[in-house]
């Protein structure tokens, strides 16, 4: 039942961070156009309630998902072995009474989070330990089984679930804590662990992950490291190659390669961790993890601030460098279009009159009074130098929310345009808002909206455009245009997810070739018969 | 002539980090043991005072250092081609006018910083661009000739100069910074580039390299990158992992692998740069990179306190780190026989009273007053809980630098005692003094001193033992078991500058053999030949 678009007006932060409402935020480009028949408008979540509690316990069948094999014609499944009943005693002896056959068991575990991906696999393997999933991994490459392995299913590329018929590898019962320690702020655990719940083992002793999602109640931290998901403290603390200490991983062949470092200094020989870093578990499945934790802010404030031209963006971004420095943990971009977006379709206030662009800047720090000071200093030299034109500071949690929830709220108001086209891209800070102008200009009155917002801290843009429903022309005038225009301006198709299965033919687009060789040459080597998550990061 | 001990007293902050006075800092273990013969007084650094201005033009001979291939005698040359007039021809065509082969000029390319090892390289190549790297190794691969590619040959492993007759690569002259944004913080540059070249480009733009070392004055990003080089900025910045963004490295058959990305945020297939970060130019050869680089610190503070059991240093840190957070940029430790041997042998004053440990500890932020406030908190805080029985705060330059010079001239001071074995290694936090504990009780009444200092904040810590002379029963009582030891709670055997030909016997030591196999693998498949600075990073 179509919901009023009311109904999602007033998101606390913390539920813009769900893992339903971050599938309307962070869905990505492709799937409403792709789906056919699917109801684009944001009840369309309703019926997906079961990812919010795990993937393990699903009954429920997604409905009206195309599979991948029909939506992708021209892919041809790989020369691997099919499941027989004579392998799955085998894997029953391997992970016994841990292996779902049922196809409604299976289902949601075929579909990816935003119901854009479908695979046929007909075998959920579910193991709980290191030693599993190597016998399993050694047997299926001893058969060339094919196999997907999959966290907790969050990512938006069609990369955790299968386009054939892989063997789904689940790794969610691996999900013990095995130490913390407090004082050097090193947790170790098993990659099932989801990452609210490693932060719920870290908040007694005031420390937290380095990263943080929208999907943070369910993703899993072995595929947070797969995919180097990047989330919203990655201004603040960097991302996972900095901050990941340890990776336990299992080669296609069943070699378990233990790179289980706890220390911050080791310049023992190659650095092996970072080879399953964003690899998108086809060079390895990641099986366990050290992570170096920081301590829980004792304070966050927030400022939003609206500018008249782009250059004062810049401005004002740079000052709050300066002048913020260490307490600077979020720079937030939103466009007059995104803002308008919000106001209109979900009827949310904006606190400031109408600008051309706005920034939500957040600081993070061990001292209310003392951050709070520092962006009042900040708000009084960009208003006084008049690259500001307007701006508010909040320090109260509720109404720290409350301007949060502005920006975290555009994907949802989005949708309610009908059909939104969305590219979640990195571009160059000097380009970062050209990319929406230059496809405003291109796309005229053909579309209904073209907006722009995300993380200017991390250049990180997403470009979303939108029409009352499907058309062909606007995709034709889209893509590949959207991505020739991220390639020539030396940016990033993927700034979070990877490639998968909906971006792999643009690897080019951010590669040169001397780099994509090198990669192949990677995935040969550790994968000579390519039976981890094929049809994954490469073009054909 | 031997200087007075006292003429080091006094040494500016900037004077210890200094390339002359950072190879007294950090020299690593064995080198005052096997360079018999070589002056171990701090005047034995004034005849290699070539090393501080580049390695180029440097036409000083370094006396008394043994060759490499004598030293190691187990060491057999590999099956390598041997220069011939013709490859110099070749050479010639390739970099023209900057082929050396008068031993004179390459003899200080031959021996490493710390005058441990020497090389018998007969060619030394200077080129200036990515392309004559890509010629120069096409053309080495397909003679088989090995190469050693070196920066400003500051390691401290013998990683930099060749073993036996290895062709050198020098990158001097590759010091082109190529652009620097000022709005995101990137500076791209060649692999030749000083450290302290790059932070004088950065600093009118109020930005620094995220890392800063003993041997800035010298040492090359190249190196750093290809050592993964941490120094004294790791604590709040983190490594080159996550501070390098992009780079560009030659392949030993001379292909180049372009990944100069100039994003925080890009996640298009295997992050390739991860590679060439700390693999000690043996998979292959950095020529540029692009590097994220923070703001300078408006302020700087420093407490220096004293505890009276290692539990204490431990409560204080975590006192630190949770009283500080975002502003906390070093926590140094000395024990008391640290505190000691700078009183006794340099002369240095203490403001504290007698304490079984020291912590020196560091804030840098935006605002000098706030800073003060909270290291100010904090030190009420530790004092009325009776963790810390004394301190001092010093905020004001020359008196954060007096603080600092105890810390830093322990190295100094140790070599007056006579003969230092020094073990740079990383232990965990909560093994952290037990090193020091169980060494000083094994060595009994047989040696001068045995001393613990350095990072905590890193858990790296320099294990250093002196007596008169050198002593193969000291030796013998020390190595292999103070590794051992490492290795047994599962610390790093190296905390900085690699395995080099130094370490490499320890690559198991701190390295599970399901790792080394794949870095040897790894190493197979993008050097097959194994021209890349052979001998190095791999035990035979």
């Amino acid at each position: 039942m179509r919901r009023n678009v009311s109904q999602v007006i007033g998101y606390t932060l913390e539920q813009c961070l769900s893992p339903r409402v971050h599938n309307a935020l962070f869905a990505p480009s492709l799937p409403l156009r792709y789906t056919k028949g699917r109801n684009d408008t944001i009840d369309s979540f309703d019926g997906r309630k079961r990812w919010l509690h795990g993937t393990a316990t699903l009954a429920q069948k997604p409905r009206g998902v195309q599979l991948s094999s029909e939506r992708f014609p021209q892919l041809k499944r790989g020369d691997f072995a099919r499941v027989t009943d004579s392998d799955l005693q085998v894997f029953e002896r391997l992970v016994p009474s841990r292996v779902l056959t049922d196809l409604e068991d299976i289902e949601g575990h075929n579909v990816d989070w935003s119901g854009t991906c479908r695979g046929d696999g007909q075998v959920l393997l579910r193991p709980k330990t290191t030693e599993e999933v190597s016998a399993v991994l050694r047997y299926c490459s001893g058969r060339r089984l094919a196999v997907v392995p999959q966290g907790g299913n969050t990512g938006l590329v069609g990369g955790s679930v299968p386009v054939f018929d892989e063997v789904i590898i689940s790794l969610s019962l691996m999900d013990n804590i095995i130490s913390l320690d407090e004082i050097s702020g090193v947790l170790v655990c098993q990659a099932g662990c989801v990452v609210d719940k490693i932060n719920g083992a870290l908040e007694p002793h005031g420390l937290m992950t380095p990263h943080i999602l929208g999907s943070k109640g369910s993703c899993q931290i072995g595929g947070n490291i797969s995919t180097n998901a990047g989330g919203l403290r990655m201004l603040r603390y960097g991302n996972l190659h900095g901050n990941v200490l340890g990776v336990e991983a299992v080669l296609a062949n069943g070699d378990v390669v233990d790179c289980m470092s706890t220390l911050r200094k080791d310049n023992t020989g190659y650095d092996l961790k970072q080879l399953f870093i964003g690899s998108e578990g086809s060079l390895g499945v990641v099986t366990a993890a050290s992570l170096l934790c920081p301590r829980v802010p004792a304070a966050v404030s927030v400022a939003l601030l609206g500018c008249d031209s782009f250059a004062q963006v810049l401005q004002t971004y740079n000052a709050a460098k300066r002048m913020l420095q260490e307490i600077l943990s979020a720079v937030e971009f939103m466009d007059r279009a995104s803002m308008e977006v919000v106001q209109e379709n979900l009827h949310l206030t904006c606190p400031l009159g109408t600008h051309s662009y706005y920034l939500l800047v957040e600081t993070s720090g061990s001292n209310a009074a003392h951050d709070e000071e520092k962006l009042n200093s900040l708000l009084g030299h960009v208003m006084e130098k008049g690259i500001v034109d307007d701006g508010t500071v909040a320090t109260e949690p509720s109404k720290v929310q409350t301007l949060w929830a502005l920006r975290e709220n555009v994907a949802v108001a989005l949708r309610a345009d009908g059909c939104v086209y969305k590219y979640d891209v990195t571009v160059p800070m000097s380009r970062f808002y050209d990319l929406v102008a230059d496809t405003r200009k291109r796309m005229g009155t053909d579309v209904t909206r073209v907006v722009g917002y995300r993380h200017l801290g991390e250049s990180d843009i997403h470009l979303n455009v939108t029409c009352p429903q499907n058309s062909e022309d606007v995709f034709g005038a889209l893509e590949p245009w959207v991505y020739d225009w991220v390639a020539k301006y030396k940016g990033s198709v993927s700034a979070e997810h990877g490639m998968g299965i909906l971006k792999r033919d643009y690897l080019y687009h951010s590669n040169t070739g001397s780099a994509v060789l090198l990669m192949k040459q990677l995935k040969k080597l550790m994968d000579p018969k390519g039976i981890l998550n094929p049809y994954k990061v490469f073009p054909d």
